[in-house]
Order: structure tokens, then sequence, then C-alpha cells
């Protein structure tokens, strides 16, 4: 008997084992695939590994205002995917030691959840007091037709290439498809990116989004378009009813990732629309069964996941605690980089909210200007509650932005007001001073 | 008559005018040289612009696992030192722009400060209900023989070099001279410290100024000595009363800045040590007489000049306000970075308090491993209140320590609890998060 059995290693999984180790909980982790799941070994890891390798690229290849002269800067694809898969071992096996050290039994194979909070994995059955499920994700393929074809891959297979291809195709522009896109626009290929919206990136500001897509020179970008079927290297869409072609080596399929809830329908589980159906403690409608990450299609972000798993062990051992999604930030590393926190101005205003906004450009900071030049796009807005003055949600676009937004969570979370947040003290010069430049052009 | 005359332009200086211009005031802002101040001319902004080119030539000659090659790299020292020129004069344009924004006149001129809150400028009187003096610091230079010597500079003529010298000795190993420390080594020139303490950085937590120093392998120290003469290009200096030789082309003098207040004593304000004595509201003992930044000496940084100058104008102006120095950030921008807030483990237990620290290694971040590979250095630290569990400090060497320290003030500033900060979601993968990791190790 364990105390608490959680299904699947991914950033809910494995730092809910973690933390549930640390207060002496006797945990059973496991796990189909590998350590780390998606994030680590498919998604998050390995492709910020390869954006700053294209990045590095990029930049050396780009003007020099700094003084810093290379001749033939060249690209080694095998190079760069070693070291993805180097980073993302060396990320493993610190996973696998974190369990170690916090007493965590690891059990890799395929786990079926039974009644009675009972987990079957190679027809042996394990029994917990608890469960957390944090089956996570997996990429969802749209029903079009040749969407089978031997060129059309999803965010796994990309990130297994064995060499660069000449031209992309990516269907859907939210962060894992515009992520894709940047990589390989800066390595040089030639890409296109189809989206169904109006625009890119949705959960993003939409003036940012527009500043981001007019950025990315190189990709080739066809909005409010739907894929009607790809035969071979052709990619057949339309557009206001009008139909277009585009030519593609390779196609990303990157449309949506859906909730793994194979089998989990069978033991009275309460599952809507595909995903688990949990409350802000993490609980199932099944007592002492938790869901946690992307499988409850909350937030289906890695740093989500991990606080989930936090709230569902806290909760487990006695310590109240619940999940908050108003503080959650998010990060795009595409080029430019681009993250945010909080509410949009358009999602505080849909909320009912008075708000007052403001923008700074990047360009006006010293260090962005040294270091990014003066042909770098960058902004900083913040939304704020008219009335309270509460910090509501701070939005970047450029530079370092998805290391700066962190802070702005801090300060989300803590509900700080304009008055409290004009009263830090921000180093100069660094970039992080935006923030508070930003919340001080509240008003002016 | 104005409301207010500020002297000197500087990051105390024209924040100051700044705000009080937004509201409402009329400002006379004098400044003997030019808009900006040390900070923005011949300070942390040229600096910061030339340490960028040397760190990413550095980058570029190092071992890039990345997957990027380039052939004959090279320097061009014109080019960056064109480059510094172009980004100091945008951002001085961009603080003459604010001061016509916000109705501020601007005086170019030498101010002296008379009784009465009367300021002569070009024997011209001017009166001002108010008076704020942030006048700022100069280099100091050392009584040691030879320090006349035309190979010997201060940070102000280093900055304005024609060419990189071959070798390069720095007598003082605090944050002006390791960033030029570090700015020459990055670009090959053979360099020497000289420091009388027995570490450099003294701000800096001790284990973290030894995890620096080492890591600067090309940088030659000299510590706990002390300066005897310099001839020509051989300095002499002792160590426990042993004397030893160096010999370098170019010496910098960077033993510290002394507080501008020539002139000022005869006015009977109250000066302490050589600096103007000022309360928690910048007042200083002559009614409606403020000081802010280093000329105070309380905290030599352009963000604290900043901010007294907010305090000054808010308390001018009937919004009290009051400076505080616990949560006020410093970073050091060499290679590597480093940077921190609040107080160290050593300040912390010299108070009197029970602490309790955590560190991380910044190498078990997958983003720090990605973008700066297997042997960069790096590590955060946090103090906590035993008793309270209230952030008291955070740490920072490695990566863009710089960068991540707004966040840490934040949270200090806030006087966040571990429990607290334990709740605020970091973005995945992002190197913020090693201030996450560092709380969550505290206990553990």
């Amino acid at each position: 008997m364990y105390d608490i059995i959680i299904i699947g290693a991914g950033p809910g999984g494995y730092v809910a084992a973690e933390r549930a180790g640390q207060l002496g909980k006797k945990v059973l982790l496991v796990e189909k695939e590998e350590l780390g799941g998606v994030c680590l070994n498919r998604g998050c890891i390995p492709t910020k590994t390869l954006l700053n390798s294209s990045k590095l690229y990029k930049q050396a290849k780009g003007p020099a205002p700094y003084g810093v002269h290379a001749e033939d800067v060249t690209f080694n694809w095998d190079e760069a995917m070693t070291w993805k898969k180097k980073v993302v071992k060396n990320q493993r096996n610190g996973v696998a030691f974190l369990m170690k050290e916090n007493g965590v039994e690891v059990l890799i194979g395929k786990a079926l959840l039974l009644e009675g909070k009972k987990v079957r994995v190679d027809n042996k059955i394990y029994e917990g007091q608890n469960i957390i499920i944090s089956t996570g994700s997996s990429n969802f393929i749209p029903p079009v037709p040749g969407a089978d074809g031997s060129n059309v891959v999803t965010s796994r297979e990309i990130l297994e290439l064995q060499e660069i291809p000449k031209s992309l195709a990516v269907i859907g522009g939210g962060v894992i498809g515009m992520e894709f896109a940047s990589l390989f626009s800066n390595l040089g290929v030639k890409v296109s990116v189809i989206e169904m919206l109006d625009e890119i990136l949705p959960m993003m500001d939409k003036d940012h989004a527009r500043v981001m897509r007019r950025d990315m020179k190189g990709i080739d970008f066809h909005l409010s378009c739907r894929l009607e079927k790809i035969e071979g290297t052709s990619l057949i869409f339309s557009t206001n009813g009008k139909r277009e072609t585009l030519e593609a080596d390779l196609v990303l399929m990157a449309v949506g990732r859906r909730p793994n809830i194979y089998g989990l329908e069978r033991i009275g589980l309460d599952i809507d629309k595909g995903q688990i159906v949990v409350n802000e403690r993490m609980e199932t409608n099944l007592p002492g069964v938790y869901a946690v990450g992307d499988v409850t299609g909350l937030s289906m972000l890695a740093h989500s996941a991990s606080r989930m798993g936090e709230v569902a062990v806290n909760n487990i051992c006695g310590n109240r605690d619940r999940m908050r999604y108003n503080a959650v930030p998010w990060a795009v590393y595409t080029s430019p980089e681009a993250a945010g926190c909080g509410m949009t101005e358009a999602e505080a205003k849909a909320s009912g909210r008075k708000v007052k906004t403001a923008s700074v450009l990047m360009k006006h900071n010293g260090r962005f200007l040294a270091e990014h030049g003066k042909t770098a796009v960058g902004t900083c807005k913040v939304v704020v509650d008219a009335e309270t003055e509460v910090l509501l949600g701070v939005h970047l676009i450029g530079g370092i932005s998805s290391e700066l937004v962190a802070g702005a969570a801090a300060m989300i979370e803590s509900e700080l007001r304009v008055k409290e947040i004009k009263e830090i003290v921000f180093p100069h010069p660094s970039l992080s001073e935006v923030i508070r430049d930003a919340v001080w052009a509240i008003d002016r």
C-alpha cells in the first residue's frame, strides 16, 4: 500500500512525487516512457535547446554594430542535435536523482487505473491511499486528407529530424507551431505558417502578436486559413472560400494537444470535453483521486502542471492549498521572445473591469539598446485595475522576456498596487526596468 | 522662483526632475557637463555596452557545443567604441526628451548653492522653494607615488581609450575594477587585479566572490595587497610585508568614488565624513534642501539615486515617502555576471537574526545548461529569517543574474515568506526558476 501512486512522470507527476517524498510519503511513480515526460524529453527542453542554437546562429550571421566579426558562420545540425540529446539526458538523470533522493519508487510501465485506487502495471496490481493522475496530453492530428503522409510530422518527430528541411509548412500558429517556425526560420529554412484564426498566439495581446508576426520577416503567414488537404508536398488550403496551394518539403502539425484520458472513463471519473474535471484542490469526483497538468486541460503549461502537483500533494498531506491561474506566466521562445502573466487588456475588459494600461518600448531601455541594437522590436505593456490600482497583467515582447516574466508573476500573485511597485528598486541598467517604467507610465 | 531646483542631472537628478515635472512642478535642472551624469555618459551605460561586445567576442571564440561555427573571429575596438558612443548619445537624447516632455527647464553650467535656497549659475541667481542636491561622486585617486603617470587612468579615461592595451593592472577589486578587468580579459588582454582586502567584491556572498575569482582564469589576482608606487609600467606592491612587482602597460585606478561636495560646506549643510547627511525622507539639516544619490554616500548605485530622487520629490509634494535600503539590488556585469538583493548570510547573522539558507547550482536548471553549457559556473543562494520565514536576501552568480534580481527585489520589498514564494509560478524552462528552487531547497 502506497500513500500516493502517481501516474505519469512529466512536470506534474515528478514534481508531485518529489514534494510528497520530501514530506515523508511512500510514493510510487509510474511512467510509460521516460522520466520527465513530454516537456523534458520531447517538448520544452529539447525545443528550447535547439532554439538557443538557432538564435546563436542568427545572431552570428546578423549585423554586428558591437564590433565582433566572424567569417564563414555555419550551422551543424548534427552537433546541435547531439547537444540537445545531452541536455535532455542530463535533465532526465537529474529527475532520476531527485526521485532517489526523496525515496520515490519509480516504475517504468503502462499504468491502468482501476476502481478502488488500484493501479495495474504489467499485470501487477498496486494500491494507493491516493492517486494523482498526471498522464499529460498528446499531439492532435486533425482528420485532414493526407495528414498521414510520410512528410507530415508532429512536434515529436520534428525533434528527431536527421537533417534540416529545405522548406517547412507549420499548421497552427500557437506556441508549438511558432517556436518551430522560428527555429527553422532562424536557420534559413523557408517557413510558412497556416493558422485558422485571424492572428497567431491567441493568448497574447493582439498588438504584440502583430508586432511579432511582422518582425518574423522570413516567415510566410497565412491567417484565417483552413487546411483542406495535403497531397505530397502540396498543401491545399482555403481563405474566405478562396482556394490556395503552397509547397513544403515538411509539414508540421501543431494544431493542439489533447489530454491523455484513454481508459480513465471506465472507472466513473468525471470527464468533460475530453478533460478530467477537477476542483481548485485538484480533486476529481472520486475521493482520493487527483488529477494535475495537461490531462485537466485547464492550463497546458509545464509549470502549471508542477504547481498543480504541489497543490494535490499539499491537500493530500492535510496542508490546504488551492490552484490559482491568475498569475501563471507563459513564454514563447521565438525570435523575438514573448511572455506574459495575468490578464491582457482585452481579457480584463471582458471580465467587466475598468482598466488602465501603459506600454513602453524596450528600445528606450539602455541595456536593451546596447545588447539588441536599434532595430530590435520590444514592448512591455501593463494592465492595472482602474479602481483598485492592482496589477492585473504584464505583457512582454522582445529581449529576454521569458526571464523577466517571473518578476511579474511575483507581483501579480502578491496583488501589488501601482504605488507599491513604484517603490520597488530595479537594477540599472537592466532590461527588467521596463516593467517599472511601464508602471510609472500609467496616468502619465 | 522655481518649485524645485535640482543640481546634477545624473540618475538621481534627472529622475527627480522627471517625476516632479509630471506632478506639475516648476523645475530647474542644472548640470555642469551632460544630461545623464556619470552613469549614462561615463559609467554604467558605456561600460555595459562595451562589456556586452566583449562577451559576444568571448562567446564566439569559445567552445560551441551548440552547433554554431565561425572562422576568424575578430574584435574591432573602434567599432565597439562607436557603438558605445551611439548608445550613450541615444540615451542622452532620451533624457533630454523626457525633460522636455515633462516641462523641466534644463541649464548647462556649474551651479553653486548659496544660502536661502539660491543657486548661482554663470553669475546669474536662481531661487527655489526646494533644492535637490544630486551632485554625484568622482573617482578617488589615492596618494600613491606615480599615480599621476601618463599610463594611469580612471574609469573616465579608460572609456575613451584609442586602442586595446596589451596589459592592464586594475587597482581595486570592487564593482568598477572588476567590470573593466572582465571587459579587457574577455578581449584577450593580460589583466592583473590588486586588491587591499582578502576578497574581491565585498558586498557579495564570500563563497560567490571566490567562485567568480576562480572562474576568471585569465585574470591574475593579488589579494590583501597594498600598492606602494607606480614607476612607469612597473607596479610595486606589498603583501604581508613582502614586496612584489608587476608590469602593466595601463593602470586603472578603481579604489572608490568620493561624493562631490565642493562648495557645499559653506552654507551650513551637515556633512559627515565627506557625505551629506540625510534622513530617510532625503532631507538635509537645511529646511527645503534635499540630497540624493552618491553625494549622500549611502548607496552608490544609479537605481538607488533614482529612487532617492523619487522619495525627495514625493516628500516635497506632500506625499510622504521614505527611502529603504533593505531591498536595493546590485549587479556586476562581469563574466560571469553576479547580482544580489538584501542581506547576505553573513550580514543577516551579524544583525542578530537566526537564518536559514539554501543554494542551488544553476547547472541543474534546464535552460541554463542548454544555453551556458556544462562547465559554466552558476549558483543561487537564498537567505531567510528562521523565525518569521521572511525572505531576507537572494544572491546570484552566473547566467543573466543581473536580470533575475529584480524579481528578487520585488519579493524582498514585499516581505514575502517562504510559503508565499512557493506558491508563485515561475515559467518553465527559465533560469528564473533557480530562485524558486532555492526557496524550495530550504528545510530539505
